[in-house]
C-alpha cells in the first residue's frame, strides 16, 4: 500500500507517523514545500521573545527522523497537481523539476497561508506574516541587518498578542493595530487587557486598521485610517490564516466552511481514500456538531493522528471537538472553550451567561491573584456552551474542566458538580470555575 | 423555623450560611465548642512554614460577620446532649454552666478528631496535633517559648508532608517518621517523593514508627520500633483523623463508614429533619457509589452548603464525588483523583493502569518540567476508576480534567477525546493527560 501525504509540519507527520505504527508495511512518503519538516510553529513567538535560546529548538523531529522508521520524506517539493481518479500526483522540487507519483491513499495536510494585508505599501521590505518557519528566520535575519527600533504588529488573535509580548520583552516600542477588541473572549471579560498593554508600554491603536504602509522599498511609517502616522521600522501581520485548498479543490473535493477541505468524522474527505487533516481541513463542534474552522496545533495533531490510523486501514473517529484555546500574554492567561457570545448569536442559538470574579488560590496563600471566569450555557437544557477565563497565567489552564464537561456534552449543573481538587495554592476551598457554575446553576 | 448547627468551622458555617440566604427569616444558631468560628484550617501549615504572614489571616469570618446577617452566634459552647424527639440539645459554655436549646431542624458539623498517638511518652509536652485553630496557636506558641530545633513530623498523608515542607523552610531540622510510603498515591507514581525530601536535608524514617517518645515532662527524644533513637523538641503527630459522631451515635444516629454519621444524598441523617455535613459525615464516590470517608474542606463547604439549603426547605443533592485531592510539596505537585490500586483492590474492583511520563509544557519552553500521570479504568467498559498526577507543583492542577470525566461516569475513551487548551507555556501540543488516555485507550 502507497500512502502520499502532502505537508509535513503538524498534522503531515503526525499522520505518516501513525500511519506508519498501524501498517508497518506501508510505504509512507511526505511531500514537504518547505526545507523543514515537524515543527513546534506554535513556539516561534517564545523565540521571538527570547525564551527559546535556539530557533533549532523548535524543530521536533528531522527528515532523518522519519527515514530511521521507514517513512520517505521529500523536503522542498511541492505538490501543485493531484489526480485522484489515476492515483497520482505531480510534485516539483526546488529547481522546478517535476515528477509524477502514485499512490494508493492519500492524506492532504496542506496547511494555511497568513491571510494578507491588502493596503498600499504591503509589499514593502520589512513587513511580514509568521506562519512557518522559513517566515521565522525571514523576521530574524531582518530584525539582525537592519537597525529595528519601532515595531508594528497588526492583529488581534491570540499570536498578535504573543508577538506583542515578544517584541516587547526584546525592548523594541511596539505598537499593537487591532480593528477589533483582541483575542476572542467577550468584551465583559476581556476588559483587562488594554491597561496590561499600556502598563507593558504598547502603544494601542485598536478599533483602527491600517490604511498604507509608507516607505521607499523599505517600511518607514504606518498610516492609519484615521489618519494617525506611526514610524515602524517593521510590521507583522496576524490576521488569521485561510486554509490552502485550493489543491484539493483543483483535484475536485469538495470544500466546507471558511473554504477548508470538507471531511466526515473519520478525516475522509469527499473522495474515498483521500483523507485531510490540520490547518487545511476543518473539525465539528461538539457545542452543535456543525462544521468550525479552527487552525490549531493541538488539532492539527488530533486531525493527523486520526487520518493516519484511516488511511492506513485502522479505523479512528475525530473527537468532535469544543475549541479550547489558551494564550499568555505578559502576567496574564486568556482562554476560551466552546462558543463566544458572538459565535452564539451569529448561529441564532440563545443562551444564558455569567461572568463571576474569585481568587484563584486560597485569599491568604502569597500571589493569589483575580480571576474572572464566564460561562454561557442554553437556559431550558442547562447544556455548556461556552466559558472564557482570564487571570493570571498559571491560574487559567483550568479552562480544561470546562471543556471536558462539554466535550461530554454536560450541564452546568454537571460542571458544579466536578469535584475540584483543593489546597490553597491552587485554588480557594470553592474553585472560580464552581462559583461560575454555582450561579450559573442558580445553587 | 428554628435551625440548630452543632460546630462552626468549615461545613457548620458554609450550612448556616446557605440555610439563611435560603429561608431568610429562619432563627438559625451556631454552636461553636472553639473559639474561632469560619477558619481556612488548610493553610495552617503554609503559615507555619512563614508564606502567610499572619495566623489571623486564615480566619474568613468572625462571629459578628455571621451576627450582622441574621445568625445568632455561641462561640466556645459545646453540645454534648441532644433530645431528637424533643428537638432540644444541651451546649455548655467554657465555664461548664449548661442551657437547654430548642430547634426544629438540626445541621451536625462537629468536625473530626486527630488520630491519636498510643505509645508511652505521647502526654508529654511538645507532642501537638494540628486539626483546628486552636492547636496551631499552641504550636506557635510552644515554638517561641522553647529553643526548638529538631522536629519529627509522624505520618503519611499530605498534611504530614505539609508540615515537613513547613519545617524545613523555617530551619528545623525535620525527620519524617512514616509507617508506609507517603501520601495516598501508588508507589509506581509517588517513587520521586524520598529523593525529593533528600535533597531538602529531611532525615526519612519510613517503613517505621514511634515505640516511645522520651523526656521528662517535656519531648527529648523518640525512639522508633527499630531501635533508632532521634533528638527531637517537637513532636507533630498527623495520622488522619476519626469523625467526631459520638454525640450523634448517643442522640440515636445510624453511623456508616469509619463511624462516620450516616447520611443520605441530601446529607440527610437517619432521623428526618436532621443533616450531618462536614469532616463528621461521608460522601458517596462517583466510581462505585460507596460511601466514602473523606475528611476534606472541599468536601466540608460542598456538604454544608448541600445541608443548609435542606435545612432550610430547600432541595439540593450533594453530587457523587471523586475524591480529589493535591498538594505542594516544595516544588513538587501532587495529585490523586478516584481510587488508587489499594483502594480498588479492598473493592475488590478490576482495573487495567498505565503510568507515562512526559513533559508539562512543549520541550523548548523555559521552565518546562518532567511529569507522570497514571491513569486506571476497568478493562470491560473502559470506565475511568482512578488519576494521579506528580510533577512540577504548578502542572498538577490537570487532575481535575480527570475527575470530570469520573465525575461523569465517563471512560478513557471520553478522557481521550476531551480537547485540551494547547499553548507552549502551558503543555506539549499532546497534554500528559491525553497522552495517557490515548494510551489506555490504546490509540
Amino acid at each position: 500500500m502507497k500512502i502520499a501525504v502532502v505537508g509535513g509540519i503538524a498534522a503531515g507527520t503526525s499522520a505518516a507517523a501513525k500511519a506508519k505504527r498501524t501498517a508497518k508495511d506501508a510505504d509512507i512518503i511526505i511531500f514537504e514545500a518547505s526545507g523543514y519538516v515537524s515543527v513546534g510553529a506554535c513556539g516561534m513567538p517564545y523565540y521571538l521573545a527570547g525564551y527559546v535560546p535556539e530557533a533549532e529548538h523548535l524543530i521536533v523531529r528531522r527528515p532523518e527522523d522519519f527515514e530511521k522508521t521507514g517513512i520517505k520524506v521529500k523536503v522542498g517539493w511541492t505538490v501543485n497537481q493531484i489526480d485522484l481518479k489515476e492515483g497520482k500526483l505531480y510534485a516539483e522540487d526546488s529547481s522546478g523539476k517535476g515528477e509524477w507519483f502514485s499512490f494508493d491513499r492519500l492524506v492532504l495536510a496542506t496547511g494555511a497561508t497568513p491571510r494578507k494585508l491588502n493596503v498600499p505599501g504591503a509589499q514593502l521590505e520589512g513587513v511580514f506574516y509568521l506562519k512557518g518557519y522559513p517566515d521565522l528566520l525571514k523576521i530574524e535575519n531582518y530584525l539582525k541587518e537592519n537597525n529595528v527600533k519601532n515595531v508594528v504588529v497588526r492583529g488581534s488573535g491570540f499570536i498578535a498578542m504573543e508577538l506583542v509580548e515578544a517584541f516587547v520583552e526584546k525592548g523594541f516600542n511596539v505598537t499593537s493595530i487591532a480593528s477589533f477588541m483582541p483575542v476572542s473572549l467577550d468584551q465583559d471579560i476581556a476588559d483587562g487587557i488594554p491597561s496590561l498593554l499600556d502598563s507593558r508600554g504598547v502603544k494601542r491603536i485598536w478599533r483602527d486598521d491600517i490604511e498604507e504602509v509608507q516607505g521607499d522599498h523599505r517600511i518607514k511609517a504606518i498610516k492609519t485610517k484615521s489618519g494617525e502616522v506611526i514610524d515602524a521600522d517593521m510590521l507583522v501581520v496576524a490576521l488569521g490564516v485561510v486554509p490552502n485548498s485550493q489543491l484539493a479543490k483543483d483535484a475536485g473535493l469538495e470544500l466546507s466552511v471558511n473554504d477548508s477541505i470538507k471531511v466526515d468524522e473519520r478525516m475522509q474527505t469527499s473522495f474515498e481514500g483521500v483523507y485531510a487533516a490540520g490547518d487545511c481541513a476543518h473539525s465539528y463542534s461538539a457545542v452543535d456538531g456543525s462544521p468550525v474552522y479552527l487552525p490549531l496545533g493541538s488539532l492539527a495533531n488530533r486531525h493527523g493522528r486520526v487520518a493516519g490510523t484511516n488511511v492506513a486501514g485502522g479505523n479512528a473517529v475525530m473527537p468532535k471537538i469544543a475549541g479550547s484555546t489558551i494564550s499568555k500574554l505578559f502576567d496574564l492567561g486568556v482562554a476560551k472553550t466552546g462558543f463566544n457570545e458572538r459565535e452564539l448569536e451569529r448561529r441564532g442559538i440563545s443562551y444564558k451567561k455569567v461572568v463571576i470574579k474569585a481568587k484563584d488560590k486560597a485569599h491568604y496563600y502569597p500571589g493569589s491573584g483575580t480571576i474572572k471566569v464566564k460561562l454561557l450555557w442554553e437556559e431550558r437544557t442547562g447544556r455548556l456552551l461556552g466559558g472564557q477565563i482570564v487571570g493570571l497565567y498559571t491560574a487559567v489552564k483550568r479552562i480544561d474542566v470546562i471543556s471536558a464537561v462539554i466535550c461530554m456534552r454536560g450541564t452546568v449543573e454537571d460542571l458544579k458538580n466536578v469535584d475540584l481538587a483543593y489546597a490553597p495554592p491552587y485554588s480557594p476551598v470553592w474553585d472560580p470555575v464552581t462559583v461560575a457554575a454555582n450561579q450559573a446553576a442558580k445553587d
